[in-house]
């Protein structure tokens, strides 16, 4: 493979950077920008001090490099690893000769798609790598250290052995098919089958947790126009706000901020105001706080204490369809403007949680801080190390592994024959092997790694 | 020395990151946060894979760990940097157990301070590896590596022993003054000193020019209020907005910014607008932006191509007395609007460039920055290699050091006994000290490592 190299370290200024290299001829090009004891006759895994040069052969730096013999080393190819001053000039110019003496600019995830190329790593414990790096909480840096760690693909090879089971018995029924034995006994294979799928269909489940934990668990901020969504929003995320990022993707009336709070990582939704309407935008954008209050697993509903008390359960009967399997909040606010007595007595009518606050001056903000944090539980969180599904793909994978494994138990059910019962098998262990990378292509290989920073 | 630590590299979230951690015990915490091959039978200069794990013994991160024993280390103490995934929750988490396992949390350039303690490196070369990380530029990196690799502190040793046989020479006169011998050849002592004070001239004069490349060259832009001055920086720094950065400590109405321009660090001053005023404000903001000129080293005269022809020689007559050792350009802006064939005639009348520019149509722009770095050579920078000083510390102690000079080369001319002229000369290298470090209390080196960043 041609040699790559890459700054890994975070972009920026600081006291040091490290400058990845990997591949056939890693040693001998950093040799050729390299004044100090010779590369070659470095052991792996051991540290050297001296001199990199430009290409003019002008000292550019003092710097460490550490040497990983392949396969000894992250990506199984020959790495030197260039620990050398932080600051944004020297990092431009030692790649810069680097790539002046033979290497090229290493692309998004391109040192991990080598480790997954040579076996270090297969693509599920691959694409962890990247969640590891873009953890915030406690939970989503566990489930994806488990992933990296190979506890799913552990889950999967083991599926993939029943499935294995299961095949060669049907198969080896095929080939004596004239002779119309049955080799394979029916009911085994529908237990197999069966006990295959539950283990699918709880690994499908665990992505709404798992997405959850990745991407934050969804908190709406539904209410009607002017109740003080916005506010209430910038408030929660106000002390805090370097914790904050922007959701891609969302829609300008759906404004989405993510934050650690208590431990976990919340991600508050705030929708378009809601009140019936004729108007056919507005009803369009009410129409979306509706769906984003479905994903919601926490609606905090906010209420003008100022506002007549009538349309408490109006509003209610128009947010109710959408709020079932949730935990609702009614946040009361502006109680620096008006005693919200009366209102108060009404939502506990309701079925939901009441907090009272300013968002304006601050009030109660602790309190429902709290209340959200205690809230916030993870669906189905049950044992701290089962495999947690976090992705996607993942998830798409074995939705379609889950349904043709359906279609096996149907065709065993139905007694079709062996061979359009092991064909659906088959079709099963070809989306498991979409997840751990047996079955790939470059296109999805190319998404994947794309998606990576530079230098990992 | 107590056991300290951080993160080494810049802030934020990258591939891997590298924690850095430095004193006697270094090895032993280390230990205590990590699972695979035992840390006190790792070679210095070794690096190994395991896990690192957090206060409750469970894994955070799969990282790999490179040993440097004392004194083969960046402190001269035991040194472990640990390279884990650069994700910022790990950052933190490694940090904090390592902390929660008996480290302390570094202060800023603690470690460059400790190298400075333990005799790797003198102050000067402390202080050079801070510009190192913060250069820009191909010359303020040059300068800085130079400094950082201890040629000013040889420069300074070579200084100093030589004001050394001057004290012997004069102080062994004073050991023998009761029988009125003179040891010291008053003639060769001048001698001495007037070499030594030319060479500390020669550094000090270096500081126009290392303040240049460290901080940018000023750049002045003046003009008459509307003649386009903000539009204009705007302009010049629109395309590398990227690379600005603000000066700190800027009063409001002055603005400065620099930019990288043909590989020179530009430092634009935007001024206020000069015009004969009888307020006392303006006339103060006047003020200042003729002081501004005069730091200066290309002035930028902006003059509207609209404007009447007589205000030029006004204006002239105005900023003359502020431009002298100045390249200035004039630059003709709005010839969009008119064309400003009578001004440029004027004003090649001048001793001053002409360029005809639109800042709010761009045109004329890359001819403006053209010749803005065709004119922008750094002054006295002839020899590649020579000694330039940069820190503003260092250009007061070696002002101090040629005042102390001067008084001896006067004591010798007045004929003043020995011990006074020796007291003048040990003021000098007192001086010459304290730029090396030989001489220096906690309070300078609290003031010094405070400005480097945390991990350095």
């Amino acid at each position: 493979m041609d040699t790559i190299c890459a700054v890994s370290t975070p972009h920026g200024m600081g006291g040091i950077a490290v400058i990845r290299v990997s591949g056939d001829d890693a040693l001998d090009i950093v040799q050729r920008r390299w004044q100090g004891k010779p590369i070659a006759g470095m052991a792996s895994h051991s540290a050297h001090l001296g001199h990199l040069l430009d290409s003019q052969g002008e000292i550019l730096d003092e710097a460490v490099v550490t040497i990983f013999r392949a396969p000894h080393s992250f990506t199984g190819e020959d790495v030197v690893e260039i620990s050398c001053h932080g600051s944004m000039w020297i990092q431009q110019q030692v790649v810069a000769t680097l790539i002046d003496a033979g290497c090229r600019a290493a692309t998004g995830g391109e040192f991990t798609q080598r480790a997954f190329a040579n076996g270090k790593m297969d693509l599920s414990q691959a694409e962890a790598i990247a969640d590891v790096i873009a953890s915030q909480s406690r939970a989503s840096h566990h489930v994806a250290m488990n992933q990296m760690r190979g506890a799913f693909s552990r889950q999967l090879t083991a599926l993939r052995s029943q499935l294995l089971q299961f095949v060669s018995l049907i198969e080896l029924e095929l080939d004596f098919s004239e002779e119309d034995v049955t080799f394979a006994d029916r009911e085994r294979l529908t237990t197999l089958a069966t006990d295959v799928k539950a283990v699918i269909d709880s690994l499908a489940q665990s992505y709404q947790a798992g997405n959850a934990i990745k991407n934050g668990l969804p908190v709406a901020i539904v209410g009607a126009t002017n109740a003080g969504k916005s506010t209430l929003l910038n408030t929660l995320l106000g002390d805090d706000r370097a914790l904050v990022s922007d959701i891609q993707g969302t829609t300008r009336d759906v404004i989405e901020d993510t934050v650690v709070m208590g431990g976990t990582l919340l991600r508050f939704i705030d929708t378009a105001g809601i009140r019936q309407s004729n108007d056919v935008i507005e009803s369009m954008g009410i129409e979306r706080s509706f769906k984003k209050m479905d994903e919601a697993r926490i609606v905090l509903w906010v209420i003008d204490a100022t506002a007549p008390i009538a349309e408490i359960d109006e509003f209610y009967a128009q947010i109710k369809p959408h709020c079932r399997d949730k935990a609702v909040i009614a946040v009361v606010n502006k109680i620096d403007a008006s005693a919200p007595l009366p209102i108060v007595k009404k939502l506990k009518g309701l079925d939901v949680g009441v907090v009272q606050i300013s968002a304006r001056e601050g009030t109660g903000i602790e309190h429902l801080k709290q209340e959200i944090v205690a809230t916030a539980t993870l669906p189905q969180v049950t044992d701290e190390n089962a495999v947690i599904v976090t992705n996607s793909r993942h998830y798409h994978a074995l939705v379609r592994a889950g349904e043709a494994l359906d279609r096996t138990l149907q065709g065993l059910a139905m007694g079709l024959s062996g061979d359009l019962v092991s064909q659906d098998i088959r079709e099963c262990m070809h989306y498991l092997g979409e997840i751990t990378g047996e079955i790939s292509s470059d296109d999805i290989l190319g998404e994947i790694f794309s998606h990576f920073c530079i230098g990992k």
